[in-house]
């Protein structure tokens, strides 16, 4: 399916196909997922039945369906493409399908990151002496580069999950639970504009210095901080993802120590943000400023991921990552400090410009006190 | 994270060690999806950062988790099962440090049949000369055979399910549109008892002539057929899955003339249930009457899919699938017929028991007529 108010740019496919071509693969193979959804708008639902995109290096594409999802194909921006569609009935084999209009000799294939193992084993079956690689190294080449439509999603994903954001003082009250608040949290991502709730993290307390905690049944104390991280997917297709750390009445003064950290930290990353510059350069930038004031240790994640269709995806802001940021490179800048029986976590999405970095995020990075 | 409700059977691990065996694999490799939660229960979410329990042939199996999990997963019943977790940091090379740990001369290895292709490959590179076989031909075999805990599980999301329809009379109105009636369902499904929404389908008139049609913004009409099929997951992980057809006032007399064929296949497919006969034999019994009525040309889609963990898994009960059946077997009995200008399918969730089988859903199956 598609919705009415999905982000497509009809012109992707001639670029992924230029693409295919100048990295030397045959073909790429593209099964339903976010690639499929960046190169045709096709939101298709991964299930055990083939769908599939070919993008032939030297010759036309076409989408290989099962019969029964033929008339949501047709009805999708992939129909409206001018893709073929080659619709398969319930005893064929589609991969047999896929080899038999493809050249014996394609030497290289690219594979959607997310397709399924048991699919990629089933093409590589079906389509011998051919050499499978990631399709992310055309694909994600092309979607970390943000387009002009692309970023205006992202400031509509941002603005959502701000009032979002906005709300969740109202929420926070001792004596709730983690898994109270996190429901009505998801309720108002939805009803901000989000098609879809990702993720709600709500970690009081202890819970948040374990960075991936979701929500348990913990009651929230008075004098808490309270890490919250999250995220939905918009009507666009794109994603939102922001963290910010409140505290039920007075937080502890060791917190406010390395809270103060935290944000100069973070201020620091997004500061160094600019083309040319690298993402291990930015993730230093954050980590220099929590090591000099002592709290290296307490960081142990990296600072960021790209963020566009996927909540996670290139570019990740990592060290050991030196290609240099692009205008128009979309991520997220998240360090945290976990020291223990409590942790922070900031978190924008911001976005490389021509001369430095704008943040989708608008929310105040001070630390938000709600009544106790 | 998983569900204080879950079902989780801690037998299951010494099942898949002593199955890996048998089949000659030196080891599997399990990612975040179904297969991983069926043997360790920990439902962890699919992301670029590698989580992994590994089952060698000969060797105690261990989870591979990115450091920022390690809560998580200590916290899980994976934890609780006393399997050595082994963390990764945010750079280190986790498919490396799998490889090290394992023999070289592994042969072949099972990777999750959902496991990312990406994941899949970069396990390729690092694991030099070992074969990649896809983990279903193991996991498949056990997790088709139910235990009396899981179809006690099945039971409960049919009841669920039988509930939602149950409500369904009282949301079709000429005048409502597709979508949100929908909406309606899915809030019913969860306040029914399910975690999640998995899929709603409301197609009205010609819309139920889509087998995979959703939602649109079609307004139902009267005197029109409306095809409703839906399901989600329980907080036990298994799911449901069941359709009926509505009819808004009076349906028009050909839609009569093909619904009582229908009907009687559904019955027949039901009847041919039992230990010994083939899935391709309940898949002709449904066959055979649809076609007799001359209806044939307008059965465009297999009869089922075994459910549990996934709503769509084996047993498939389609043509060239001649594994006969056992008792535990639990899969959707769901002919259709769409000769348009509308459709019709009639599907329960069925479990093969000692003599016959059982169906989890009890809501009639009989046209259900609805104030036009």
């Amino acid at each position: 399916m598609t919705s009415p108010k999905a982000l497509f740019e009809p012109d992707r496919l001639a670029r992924v196909r230029e693409a295919t071509a100048e990295s030397g693969l045959g073909a790429l193979l593209l099964t339903p997922g976010p690639d499929l959804r960046y190169v045709t708008g096709y939101d298709a639902i991964p299930l055990e039945r083939l769908t599939c995109l070919v993008v032939p290096a030297a010759d036309d594409p076409f989408l290989v369906v099962p019969r029964l999802e033929l008339p949501a194909a047709q009805a999708s921006t992939a129909g409206a493409l001018g893709v073929e569609l080659v619709p398969w009935d319930e005893t064929d084999d589609p991969y047999a399908l896929v080899a038999a209009r493809l050249p014996r000799d394609l030497g290289r294939v690219g594979v959607a990151d997310r397709m399924w193992a048991v699919m990629a084993l089933r093409f590589r079956a079906a389509m011998s002496g051919v050499e499978q690689v990631a399709a992310g190294g055309v694909l994600g080449e092309l979607r970390k580069r943000k387009s002009v439509a692309e970023i205006e999603a992202l400031r509509e994903a941002g603005a959502a999950i701000d009032r979002v954001h906005g709300i969740v003082p109202a929420l926070l009250k001792p004596g709730r639970t983690e898994r109270e608040v996190g429901r009505d949290i998801a309720e108002a991502i939805v009803a901000e504009g989000h098609a879809t709730v990702d993720f709600v993290i709500v970690g009081s307390g202890p819970n948040g210095a374990s960075p991936h905690h979701e929500l348990s049944d913990r009651v929230i104390q008075a004098g808490e901080p309270v890490v919250v991280d999250i995220g939905g997917t918009m009507p666009s297709g794109y994603c939102s993802d922001e963290t910010r750390v409140y505290s039920v009445g007075e937080a502890p003064a060791d917190f406010h120590a390395y809270y103060a950290v935290l944000k100069e930290a973070q201020e620091a990353a997004r500061a160094a943000v600019r083309p040319g510059v690298t993402p291990e350069a930015v993730d230093a930038a954050a980590r220099d400023v929590i090591a000099a004031a002592g709290y290296g240790e307490y960081f142990i994640h990296r600072t960021g991921h790209g963020i566009g269709l996927e909540t996670h995806e290139e570019p990740y802001i990592v060290t050991g990552n030196t290609e240099p940021l692009e205008p128009g490179m979309a991520f997220s800048i998240e360090p945290g400090i976990y020291p223990g029986p409590h942790g922070a976590r900031i978190e924008d999405i911001v976005v490389c410009t021509a001369d430095g970095h704008e943040s989708v995020n608008h929310v105040t990075r001070d630390l938000i006190v709600v009544g106790g």
